[in-house]
Order: C-alpha cells, then structure tokens, then sequence
C-alpha cells in the first residue's frame, strides 16, 4: 500500500505505539509536542519538530522571508497549543546547490525575525544539498511548568469549546504572516484550568477530532457560531487548514469570567464558543468534513 | 551566487555570527551539538539536528532499514564528539505519497534499532509529503556534565592527536552500519582531561582543520602512522568521509596513561596518535587533502 491510500494518521497510529521510551517521557510522540523530564530542573523539558517543503507548504514564487517565518512559527504554534514557553531552535535547511545564496539569506532572515519575535535562540543549522525541492526543519526546545501544561487529552464532556481569532481562507496570505499564539495560551494557563488544547493547523475538522478522540469524548459544535474569516464559508473554516488558533475545552463554570478577561486582554483577537464537548457517540463521530489530510 | 560555489562552510560562516542568542546559550551553532542552560537544571541541555537525503546520503537501492539506522547515528556520533549523553530523538520523515508503507515502516525498524542501543527514546515523528526525493532529519536532546563538555575550541598547541578505529573506505558499507562512539567517548572524559574534540564525518582532511581553526592552532600529522582501512590509501582516510570516528586532543603527559588503558578497555577498537597541533601557519595552513564539501 502507498503512503497516500493509508493517510498520516493512520501511519502515525501504526508506528507510534511502539516507539522506544524511558521513564523520562510523560507524553512521547502523538500529541502537539512532546514532554520530557530533564535531569533535576523542576520543569518540563517540551520539544518539537516540523516541517516545510517547497510545492507542498509554499511555493517556487513564495518570498524566503516568509518561508523561513512559517517555517519557524509553525512549531511555535505546537508550543502554543502547550502553553510551553520555546527557547531553542535548531534549523535543518535541505536546498538544492543550484539555488541562490540570496535565497538562503533571505530565508535566514525569516527565520531570524520570527526566532526574535519570542526571544528564541536559534543554536544549530545544518545545511544539506538536494536534487529536488528545498525543505526546511525546524526543532524547538523550552519548557512548561508542571502545573500549567495542557495536552489535548484533558478534555470532559461538558466542556465549553473556544477558539481564537477566525477560521478559514489562510491560503490566501495568512499561512505565511501567522503569529503563534504563546502570548495568548501562556495566559490562559495562567488564569484559567484549560483542560485540553490543540493549535488548528489542519482545519478545525481535523484537529477538533484529535482533541475529542485524545480526550475520549465526541463533541457538538454550533456551526453558525463559527467565527469565520472574511470572504469564507463554513466548509473553508473546516477544511482549508493553516488557521494556526487555539482551540480549547474549559469547564462552563469558567466561561462567562474568561469572555469577559480576554476582551479587556485581548481587544482585537476575537474569542468565540463554538460548541461543547460531549458523550462520545460512536453514530455521528465525525460530523464535521475533512480537514486537510496529508498524503491525499 | 549559487549555494554549491560558495561551500557549505563558507555559507553557515556568514549566517551564524548573527543568529539570535540568549543568555542561557553557551555554544551555539559551529560546533558538533549545542550547549545551553535548561532552567535550574545541573547538567547542560545538548541539542544537535541532522538530516541524510536520498541520492546525496544515501540511494534508492539502499534498504530502508540501513537508511533509519544512519539517519539516528549521524546526530548521535556528533553527541560523542561533545562526550554528551543522548535521551531523547525527533524524527522529521518528508517522503512521496508514492513511497510504500513498507519502505516506511523499515525505516522506522532502523530508527528504532538505533536509538535503542544508546537507551534514546523518540518522543516525536512528523511527517510531510514531498514531489521530489525522501529526506530523514533526526534530532537529538540530551546532557553533558558541566565539567565533561568537549568542545572543538579547547586544544592547545603541542597537544597529540588522536584518532579511533581505521579511516576511508567508509562508503563501501560502513557509512550504513557505524555505531556512534558514545560509549568511548563517555570513558575517555571520565578518566582523561580531553581538550578538544571532533567527529571525523566529512574525512579527516575537512574534520582536522575544523577542529585546528576554533583551537586557534596549527596541525603536524605524520602521514605514515595515519591507520587506514583495508586497502585504502592515505587520500582516502583524508578524503572519504563518513568515518564516524572520534578526533581529540590531549596533553602529552596524559598520552602513554592513555594508549596503556584503552587497550585493556577496548582491546577491539585501534586508537592512534596520528600527529600533533601546532603554532598556527600562515603558510601552510591546509596540508590534508580535501575531505567532503558540502554542495560540490
């Protein structure tokens, strides 16, 4: 079978369970980032690695400067949805020999000013050549405190669901402008019990799954509700992906006091209820469409 | 001006005095790993990434379980060469939709084998489709003991040089099966005062320079006492690559204690004083031969 007849998930399903672990991971490969014990520090050491390739997240025309930007923010992004403060990047850069020297500067310069944006040290770059399309990764390294990290298995049927800003049309532009939200999520976890968070990256109707499946409950969202981008549909606000917001779950006894907070915090990014976690059903588990699935 | 003009050294040259640092960053990139403060931890946190792409590291041909395999060691012999404890991997696969579910799995089957043998958990797997050839980054996260840490930088004139196991000929098989010399490495920094280090991957003719130019320092190596792999000459231990042995500097005093132990300790692996470092000269800074250049 080919990787794009079994689709990412279910690779990933397949692959992760045996992975090799110590007594040092909480939390391994599957969720946003991972959770690791270092030594004696009293924090989580959190990490995480992503991707993107040229024809597949940005295009030949696509300015290095905003490659090297989403290619930072992105795994920021899984910090985000961690409520871990990132400390460390290192970049791998695979880019064919033919390409200018430019490019790879101007792509650095993306990379820089992102980095710079939270303060994150980049501390490795290794270079590789390549007969095909450039590809960037990229590791972050930082750490959460114990009490305040949030996975996406935390969720009860019950709880409100929210989501920042607006869903949809990202393709246009913003899948390349995008600012994690750590300032946001960092926050929230401060203020409020976040019982289970996931940053939208493929559309909300393939990340609200994961968190719902992670949690081990289904969910119900008010689809007029959906706080959508300028220009979109309902199918865009599930299904283009590259949203890069939070969603979150917290209990409904904390919903009217965390409206009223995030106005006075944050007046220019809306925060919307969009539904409710609730009993799983195994009838209507997926009532949403797809969400950009990889490998299709 | 085109990548494979310039030279991979040269490039990451003009990219890394700029790069954005903190106050918990003590080696950033330039070296084999990084080096940093993890909050009230003891130990350094050590973070290096790497990447083999298909047709530049590795063919179609090969078997995918020798490729997962490489794809770990590679960032683990560079944890050796900084005598740093490797805990924990990340794995980034970008590979075509088209690629089998089988080549995958072997590939995880040789990643997993890998980490293993040094106790590494993977705490991460993503993976993004690609138009063009597959590629493998690896990250690696680890310790090193504040009082352990070898860097390239720390040689010093009239130190001798040494060098384990035989060098060249390493792309006839070896480069697919090397075992990263961590446990050496860990023994040497437990019992001897080691002043600077290098893993030799790109030929001792690329690595020796490397570790000559952050010591400040000069090289004398006496070509004869170079030992090389079953038939191979002396332009090949220089300029093969992908030996994954270890490079290091010691003060004369401690050499004879040296050569005497490793025997006893390692009856099966050949260490050898191959030369000494030196005032640095003006003239005849380059002596080796080429080694392995990036992008040409």
């Amino acid at each position: 079978m080919k990787l794009r007849e079994l689709g990412e998930d279910r690779l990933l399903a397949q692959l992760f369970p045996d992975l090799p672990r110590t007594k040092s991971v909480l939390i391994g490969a599957g969720d946003d980032c991972a959770l690791v014990k270092f030594r004696t520090a009293a924090n989580f050491l959190v990490l995480k690695t992503d991707c993107v390739v040229e024809r597949v997240h940005f295009s030949s025309r696509t300015s290095a400067l905003d490659v090297g930007w989403k290619a930072m923010m992105r795994p920021l992004s899984d910090f985000a949805a961690m409520s871990a403060v990132p400390e460390f990047a290192l970049v791998t850069l695979i880019v064919p020999g033919t390409r200018s020297t430019s490019w790879v500067r101007q792509l650095y310069r993306g990379l820089k000013r992102a980095a710079a944006r939270f303060n994150v040290a980049i501390v490795g770059g290794e270079t590789s050549s390549t007969p095909g399309p450039a590809a960037i990764a990229v590791t972050i390294a930082g750490f959460v405190e114990k009490k305040r990290r949030v996975l996406r298995s935390g969720g009860k049927a019950g709880d409100d669901l929210f989501v920042t800003g607006r869903l949809g049309g990202a393709l246009r532009q913003k899948h390349l402008r995008f600012i994690p939200r750590i300032e946001e999520s960092r926050w929230l976890t401060k203020n409020f019990h976040i019982h289970a968070m996931i940053d939208v990256s493929d559309g909300l109707g393939a990340d609200l799954p994961r968190l719902a499946r992670a949690s081990k409950v289904g969910f119900e969202i008010e689809r007029a509700r959906l706080p959508l981008s300028p220009g979109c549909k309902i199918d865009n606000a599930t299904s283009d992906g590259e949203d890069y917001e939070l969603l979150f779950a917290i209990s409904p006894r904390e919903s009217k006091r965390l409206e009223k907070s995030w106005g006075k915090k944050f007046p220019k990014l809306q925060l919307t209820r969009i539904g409710k976690l609730d009993q799983p059903s195994p009838i209507d588990y997926h009532p949403l469409p797809g969400g950009y699935v990889h490998f299709q």
